[in-house]
């Protein structure tokens, strides 16, 4: 088998498969749905194998919300952080819940979606998030509404709500816990609605978490609320699936021995530059190397590897955990080859499914 | 005339030349050349009003050289930070110059590269730069050789040097010191060489920046060592040019007065997330917003906006700066509809040269 050239993301379809498989059984055991959130990850080619394990897709813009119901199907939530006049027909024909971020936007266009499910966005004011900048409970954030007395404005016009404040939580006290205080904050309204998103960010899937006790807590919040509760993995139904795979173009000794590669960081796996961390790299072997982007960012640096040979010129290496907010950022910065997409079926066989040419890079400006 | 749907970058064509008069007049003034930086500045369409003022491109892929040598021709360099083996055959056919980052690098592909000038980056070890991300000179930086014997190994192969260590330079007191000092570590170097190229970082087109200063030290630089000055300008060739153009979604009050813009740091203009820097924005006037991109990114903030009179949805913002590594890092995040690019001819006259379609998003993945 010849594999696609570097660099390809390759996505591991029985990880992916065992990741659903989870999923599946956390919605069986709990009563609780799973949408795919695509702002995470939309590669549209995989949803025939996740499409039976999952109910659907949440989304945060207009084209998102299309993308899943043209390639996906079955549950399509609609929620963006503000929808313009020109774009709310066109959500609601595809959407079968829409959720709107504040009470302005649910006045402002509430009437012209009263064919389907309506929500709010409410924000508790507290999360997991360790970063500032992704943490929806921030100082001034401006996802969602907070204040009873605006929440109670708009009950008569919602059937639910949606609360996303985890983020990469796998820390299934933690959830319990502050899933506590919503019930003690907002317990009242919870009771006057149909369904409540719990959002995104419950890391489910890892390794040794309580999937029971999580459906146990879920079933047990339905219960006392009388909702159907929706979660919104994206990182949870993609971890550990894929691998962005790339090939040493150069070696040099800058003090430390650094192997730089045909990707990027900011280019192909952006979030490693945004929140300034480092990639899953191999760590096995005596042999130290820097493994850095071929941009002209000084930082442009995955970060350190070890590998039990020597590195050569043409080596293949691994970047693991590529699937989540990596494909859905990517760009064309430096003129950079995009990654190809690359798909590893059951049987083990690999096939491209996508690769993308410089007349993309050109057309991408104009 | 209708105005283009926000959101869209609009580029000025008449700034553009006043930008692009300043580089002429530094060309013929200084005898040095300029080559617009295309990782800065990429967008084609305007290449035929640029032409004329400059000499050629620089690039730092073999994309961003073919669309060099394609949309803008004349003097073509190419450089990049590794070159695959299958990438140098088509990069030798594109470029007038090809650079290599490393003594390695030229090793492996200087003699494919027989039918050309050839090049090596030097690196100071030392710059303007004010991020450690973006610095060349940062602690183990692999961006150039330093060390003089590994540079005088690669004399007989090379006719010039690429130096690139400024970083939005407005100083040119400091360039003209940190010039001396290249001279000072690198004269014996130099003299042997044909041409220098000092790379980008000089922002010579900013207001009252001592240009005639600035010609005089380039053409002293350039007689005392007997070599062709290059100079890369990407910034300074397109700065203040540009604007992106925005309306106002929603307006809430979070504590702060926010404005919630259909539009977003990380997808559109995604170095100010990066850099953590914000946005220029109006600032003239009593009412105060903070003015938010509709990601779901809590951290999605252009910054704070004054106006004479309060915000309504539906107003429109221009956000200043928006030429240089913008358009060429946009993204499909969260499915965000990317801005159109437009001109404001110098009759006033506005043209949309791009718009971006759903189809286009979802062709970015498969």
């Amino acid at each position: 088998m010849t594999l696609p050239q570097t660099p390809h993301y390759l996505i591991d379809m029985g990880l992916l498969r065992a990741n659903m498989e989870k999923v599946a059984q956390l919605r069986e055991a709990s009563g609780a749905k799973a949408l795919l959130a695509l702002k995470c990850f939309a590669t549209w080619s995989v949803f025939d194998l996740m499409r039976d394990y999952m109910d659907g897709t949440t989304s945060s813009s207009l084209y998102e919300l299309r993308l899943g119901r043209e390639t996906f199907g079955k549950e399509t939530h609609a929620y963006s952080v503000a929808w313009a006049d020109h774009e709310i027909d066109e959500a609601v024909s595809y959407a079968d819940k829409i959720i709107f971020n504040s009470l302005t936007q649910l006045d402002r266009h509430g009437a012209r979606a009263q064919g389907i499910a309506t929500g709010l966005r409410l924000n508790p004011r507290f999360s997991t998030s360790g970063f500032d900048l992704a943490d929806p409970a921030r100082p001034f954030s401006r996802l969602g509404e907070s204040d009873l007395d605006r929440l109670e404005d708009a009950l008569d016009r919602i059937s639910g709500v949606m609360i996303h404040y985890n983020c990469e939580n796998g820390d299934f006290d933690l959830f319990d816990r502050q899933l506590t205080r919503i019930e003690a904050e907002f317990g009242g309204l919870l009771k006057r609605l149909d369904w409540v998103s719990l959002g995104g960010g419950i890391h489910f899937t890892g390794e040794g978490y309580p999937l029971d006790r999580l459906a146990d807590r879920l079933k047990a919040f339905q219960d006392r609320y009388g909702v159907q509760a929706y979660l919104e993995p994206g990182e949870a139904s993609v971890t550990k699936t894929t691998t962005l795979e790339v090939s040493v173009l150069d070696i040099i000794d800058t003090g430390k021995l650094v192997a730089i590669v045909d990707s990027s960081t900011e280019a192909h796996m952006l979030d490693l530059l945004i929140y300034r961390e480092e990639a899953k790299l191999p760590q096995s072997g005596e042999h130290v190397y820097q493994i850095a982007g071929k941009t002209c960012l000084a930082g442009d640096i995955f970060g350190e590897a070890r590998f039990e040979r020597p590195l050569q010129i043409g080596d293949r290496i691994s970047i693991s955990d590529a699937a989540g907010y990596t494909m859905v950022k990517k760009n064309w910065f430096n003129g950079l080859a995009q990654p190809s997409i690359a798909l590893r079926d059951e049987d083990g066989s690999i096939r491209t499914v996508r690769s993308f040419s410089y007349d993309e890079f050109k057309g991408s400006l104009s």
